[in-house]
């Protein structure tokens, strides 16, 4: 086979990257495109029930597999996840979404089509989609195709963002050589200067020889930018505490012996509040410093002595070092940093996070506080744990991670809805790496609506490694606390949830309702329930206005931020 | 009361313009706002399920009311609403797309903040709303947000587009005068050029005196720019034929003497194709002239005097009258338009429509022929007629309306999905008007699936009004026809459909699966099934290819176009 399609093109390129689900809906200006798919050797359409939650379900499986897809036809089936796209920008989420556009000659002509504003402009959503993406490319020549197509995948992967991707109908039939697949795609990032990154790593070594209580903090980014690994190298020569922000969940181990707590501001535990606040050194890694992130920018450091490590400078005290990426630089860093380490330094305990739920008679009803430190215990090894925002964001806080866990959560871009389309790209990834990976999802009543018709998805490719925990309390809990306590807008309009798998055709299902202590416990003592071979959703009865602590102060926090006039 | 709060101010306004329901969903940033929807006498608050078909739900009700609005919060609400107010823009609909903001002094410090892109750019999703926005307000000031208010509010209406109004959550709850809203809107458009109009008569009047066999044809923007009244008259007055084109149904009396059936260019009727064709004088009213409203860019008119009378210009045969308008136009054309009929024109009798399915057996499997031929007799003066792009937008260029009856389908913008969210809008539209008022969905099973939760609004404002034919033919038909018949992309995970009512806790309702003639026939025979006392849904099993043969032939064009390379 010396020529291939330009459509087979695209995705023979993605499955090299071990890309193998491509979301999305169908459009007539895609249809050709998508059955350069089933071409394709090893890979699926998920076929998703709307675009939006395509998006998120996008967003979901980069998060898992380092990269994603998502096809969508023109108009109306592009504008449909622009809130997806816009989340994957701002969370540093790899998704490449593209887009089948209307032909070559049609555009040319300016015909007024349909899916158009009906005004012979085909370029505006595109425009739209530039203050959102990384990069972009609107095909037009078969010529030099592959070699953007090349650039957006390439794009997306280093940069950790989405990049827009249009193919006109008439192209992705277009023929273009095969050999060109035979050059990997180049995925490795720029150098640093070795200048910069000297006088870098000269200087953090110098704070390290100095500090008596360092401490290394992980956010987001260090996860999302594939710096897992060195961070835990780092924490392992270094015997540094480590602590995460909440959106920095998952990149460390949390049975890790170092592992401190969750840094979140004023609104951490006092023993972690104390602990981070009080070290003389602090390596941020990764940081994404947004108000749910900080507990609205409430950082207290005692310290100047902070290190910023991001995926595309380094910020040391109030000097920042462009280009300098992290990953270059811990790897550097690494090398040495034993070396550097203060002889007199004494590694000092870490906070201890409780992780029981105290006793309580088995018909109690459940809370949020019993449910989150209760948790803990059934997490296992390998799980993916997504929770939406809201009570589940902020609950999971409390929790602590088995080793290998990946979460998910929106803390930053916070769209409500996202979580179950993300589960159902994230059940789709780990049906691709272990048919045993549990994925778990924490969602709120009035969260699930905006979204409900993705669980079908699931049904569809018998996700049965899949748990939804629909947390009932009746409403939009966290807008509750925010402003409208009693306003009927925080209301939504009560659902029968456990008929949802049996209306979307569920193969094999669970349905429970729970609202008790006893209930819970006897749910995460059972052997079977924690067996992932069927998808599960179990409804937790809780009250309207229980929630986690940090959310009632954040929320506080937020409304007066709200209404502030400077 | 000597002062109100800027929110109040808003819902007061557009109160005025007996725009009641306000659609959309909480978010932090429009808590405050919300509040003042119930402060204002006789407004509610939709509560929708998602933004996607909040939008689409302010889309379907302005198309009955004249003027609607929708409330998100920034980013990730309102970005979630995009195709909705991008379909608004391309068919003329007026939406105003009110968006809570963060607080002045959080953008000024460049916070931040969660909902953003992490970026401290506050104005990005603004910047690519004008995109599809007629105008739009970003306020920033107390002092001149009234002014402001107003004068998105006058544009919306007047040019009949979405227009976008960004409100900092701190200033809704600032007090402006009452006294301002003593002054009504001035919703009245601007004066023609009296000369270029005078012109433009002239020559529409000599057109007219010397056509032998002159046809008006009445296209989408007759309806949306509110010339329903002038174009009824000029048929009165004039008795020339009156075709419609499909965007443009409902723009008159079906049920008129004069009335000849839908135009589709090479898809029309036969005798409807021959009738407008040979016409030697064409008045064209609101034309949109997309490829699925004109049968792919088919029209084949002989003559080459054609009048197309548009919202903001006049153009005869190739000469453009920039400014002049069609309402005022047509209102002065009228003044004098019998006077100037050629003295030997003879009304020429207008092609007859075939309403009555062809008699079959009852057990005679139910197909899209003998439905759309059928329902013409079941629907009823003042019904509300809901088609979804596929099977059912093609079918129902088929069927008569009644007088009085709306039509809404979106033609040029079709977006699937799009109807289940506009019948909530239209649903609650024809509450305010009548609860009689009957509201009418096709849909077909797969079009559902992306917007099904919006039945639970339905449900909630128990909206027992509507009756949604789902049209269950085992996925994406319209798609198959076009592409792919066989290919797996285009088939959808089944659902139990007749369960959703039950599931979103409906009150009063009624589900029905049909797979015949006869029980088609025993549905519209039934008095107490055409009375509107409980929330309907009727499942209409239907083989997988069977289609309407209007959209058996657009699918052909439509390939060939998608495919062709000049």
């Amino acid at each position: 086979m010396s020529e291939i399609t330009l459509g087979r093109y695209l995705f023979e390129r993605l499955h090299q990257l071990k890309c193998d689900t491509i979301f999305g809906v169908p459009g007539d200006f895609n249809l050709s495109l998508l059955d350069k798919i089933y071409e394709t050797e090893g890979m699926r359409w998920a076929g998703n029930a709307n675009e939006l939650n395509a998006g998120y379900a996008a967003d979901g499986y980069s998060r898992v597999k380092g990269i994603s897809a998502v096809v969508t036809t023109f108009g109306v089936g592009e504008l449909s996840l622009t809130n997806a796209i816009a989340g994957s920008f701002a969370e540093h989420c790899p998704v490449l979404n593209i887009v089948g556009l209307p032909s070559v000659s049609a555009q040319a002509k300016q015909l007024l089509l349909h899916h158009t504003l009906g005004n012979g402009d085909f370029t505006v959503f595109h425009r739209m989609f530039k203050n959102i993406s990384q990069t972009s490319a609107f095909i037009a020549d078969i010529n030099s195709a592959p070699a953007e197509i090349d650039r957006c995948i390439r794009d997306a992967y280093i940069y950790q963002r989405p990049v827009y991707l249009g193919l006109p109908s008439n192209l992705v039939d277009l023929m273009v050589p095969a050999s060109l697949l035979e050059t990997p795609l180049n995925l490795s990032l720029k150098p640093n200067d070795p200048d910069a990154q000297e006088e870098v790593i000269q200087t953090v070594e110098r704070f390290i020889s100095e500090a008596k209580n360092p401490i290394i903090l992980v956010d987001a980014c260090a996860s999302r930018h594939n710096c897992k690994e060195e961070v835990a190298k780092l924490v392992d020569l270094t015997q540094f505490p480590v602590f995460t922000t909440p959106m920095g969940k998952s990149g460390i181990n949390e049975s890790h012996p170092r592992f401190g707590g969750v840094y979140v501001g004023s609104l951490s535990q006092p023993a972690v509040k104390e602990a981070v606040e009080s070290a003389d050194l602090v390596l941020s890694i990764g940081a994404l410093l947004s108000d749910f992130n900080t507990g609205s920018f409430s950082y207290g450091y005692k310290t100047k002595n902070v290190v910023e490590f991001h995926s595309d400078y380094t910020k040391i005290r109030q000097a920042t070092f462009p280009g300098v990426q992290m990953k270059e630089a811990l790897q550097k860093l690494l090398t040495t940093v034993q070396s550097s380490i203060n002889p007199s330094y004494q590694p000092s305990p870490v906070p201890s996070v409780k992780l029981l739920a105290s006793p309580a008679p088995a018909n109690t009803p459940l809370t949020q506080e019993y449910l989150w430190t209760k948790v803990s215990s059934w997490f296992r090894e390998g799980d993916i744990i997504i929770t939406e925002t809201g009570t589940s964001a902020f609950g999971i806080v409390q929790s602590r991670f088995p080793n290998n866990t990946i979460g998910i959560s929106q803390v930053l871009w916070g769209s409500i809805g996202y979580t179950v389309g993300a589960t159902c790209g994230a059940a789709m990834a780990a049906q691709e790496i272990n048919p045993n990976k549990r994925v778990i999802l924490f969602v709120g009543d009035g969260s699930l609506q905006l979204t409900v018709q993705e669980i079908s998805t699931l049904c569809k490719w018998e996700c049965n490694n899949t748990y939804l925990y629909v947390l009932n309390n009746d409403g939009y809990t966290i807008e509750r606390l925010i402003h409208g306590e009693k306003a009927t807008y925080n209301d939504i309009q009560p659902w029968n949830n456990l008929q949802l798998l049996p209306l979307f055709n569920a193969k094999d299902y669970e349905t429970k309702r729970i609202s008790t202590v006893g209930e819970l416990n006897e749910l995460f003592n059972s052997k079977k329930f924690a067996t992932p071979d069927k998808i599960r959703m179990i409804e937790i009865m809780l009250a309207r206005m229980d929630a986690p602590a940090n959310l009632v102060a954040q929320a506080k926090l937020s409304e007066k931020t709200n209404a502030e006039s400077n």
